[in-house]
């Protein structure tokens, strides 16, 4: 059985881009049919959210390996959202994308193991979410985590929360602990917790979040943990460039996902309320991502100090 | 309006009871015909939840304030779980119950607000929450906590993990941070974004979860924020006993909740198996759990030394 950090390499490889599509449905990402549809009720809300995801994973098929779909969106919404989130995935997974839930979740004993299993276990009805991977929450300690690493789950991947990308992350993540901050000893628990699910690429299935908002600790992170396989969110929108993420990427441009979720969703608004495909409007964005990372590492392994 | 934790306090008093029960419903708690009904489908199992809590929460009407439903078992179970969920929440209401959802979330932006208007905002249709009070991580600072406490939630409430009940919460909760253990850095963060939601009773309706399991922070975040309202558990199975815990209550037995789950939980099984009304076998444990708590709290009151 290939290992989920072996799997989602190769896929970078094979299409030479590192990009991870965050799929984020919200109001205000729609286009302007979908939003007069979406005002109706809740259900049709859902709808929208399950018109969208088609038609944003559309343009993202053969361009990136992987989306990462925000469970909350859906979760708002209640039962049609739960519905709707089980549909975007399935049309993820459809299309090829390898999916990651973030679901942020964190808990202990056999809470953890039932949120484990929901997310990560087989669809043997129409109604889990069978991902490939998850974000996690690890306030809780290694509790929280193993259960995501068992045996059954062996060929899925979890990445637990390190230093996130959004203002306050400062507050508790960077405080000193025994002379070196929080998100230092996180990043080296993860290290230690994924151990032994580390596959032929030298990266564990067990990866951390690391935002591209905050490229000095995104550094050090990397510095301090080569082979720790990083999920950076925060690029584009959120303020993280180009130039602030390849450090992160190893010499064979792999090793770290950058997420884009406003940045790359945009680009279907914009071309479906300009009567274009808004498919299209997604794969211009992605491929113009892809090509700025991949132009930008090109210059920093010529020119690491730059 | 009244503010969460006036409204909770009040009950508290009313009924001279700190307990919350923990609805966490798992196969092995069923009844042996309830689990051989849970065994047949997803679906089944979670119309075998909502059985359970139905008799479990009609043997808590009376005794206790509250009760905590812990949403990843009905979230392991996909869809027909999160229906599970709804109906288990309306029928804690329907009891005049303050149900507080157990969901441990934590994110950050438009994804927390999201959060916040799914499980604390007003049920419109079928498809949403609704719970008096949630649980929340602070990971991720104030960004995945301020959602919680806006106008639109101003009579609702959140509790934010501190010090967990589990093995492995001391990793990273205890780390040394600034000379004091991370866990402080925590409790003095909440009482902090709590300052603004404080009622009446002198108690903010941002609270803090803090476990039974470690009676000396439990003593000593008590000791530095008598005015912070904590939500205890690992009360009875997990090993806290009553000793441990009425250190945390005020003068007048307020300002903490102490949670047991499966310690209640075991009361239905036992009953409804032996051919007694499951209900009864439930209240039976929770009157006796409020009555040990009140002895070891007036016992506590007359010689806090001892």
């Amino acid at each position: 059985m290939v290992l989920f950090a072996d799997r989602l390499t190769a896929r970078v490889h094979e299409l030479r881009c590192p990009v991870v599509a965050g799929l984020d449905p919200r109001a205000d990402l729609l286009s302007a049919a979908q939003r007069r549809r979406a005002g109706g009720s809740v259900r049709q809300t859902a709808q929208a959210y399950v018109d969208f995801a088609q038609g944003f994973l559309d343009g993202l098929v053969g361009v990136v390996p992987a989306v990462k779909i925000q469970i909350a969106f859906y979760e708002a919404l209640g039962l049609p959202g739960m519905h709707a989130y089980v549909r975007s995935i399935r049309a993820a997974r459809d299309r090829g994308l390898i999916v990651i839930g973030d679901i942020k979740r964190g808990d202990i004993g056999t809470t953890a193991e039932a949120y484990a299993s929901g997310h990560l276990g087989q669809v043997t009805t129409n109604a889990r979410y069978d991902v490939d991977a998850v974000t996690l929450n690890p306030y809780l300690g290694v509790d929280s985590v193993q259960p995501f690493l068992t045996d059954a789950f062996r060929h899925k991947g979890a990445f637990a929360l390190v230093r996130t990308s959004n203002k306050s992350a400062r507050e508790l993540q960077d405080l000193t602990c025994d002379g070196k901050p929080l998100f230092e000893h996180v990043a080296a628990r993860v290290v230690e917790w994924g151990r032994d699910r580390v596959g032929t690429c030298g990266y564990s299935s067990l990866g951390a979040v690391v935002g591209a908002t905050y490229p000095a600790e995104l550094a050090r992170i990397r510095s301090l943990h080569p082979g720790l396989l990083l999920l950076i969110p925060g690029y584009g929108a959120q303020g993280g460039g180009a130039r602030d993420v390849v450090a992160a990427l190893d010499e064979h441009g792999g090793g770290a996902l950058i997420a884009s979720s406003r940045g790359l969703m945009v680009g279907y608004r914009e071309a479906a309320d300009a009567g274009r495909p808004p498919d299209l409007g997604v794969r211009v964005l992605a491929e113009k991502m892809r090509d700025e990372i991949h132009a930008a590492w090109l210059e920093y392994r010529r020119n690491p100090r730059s």
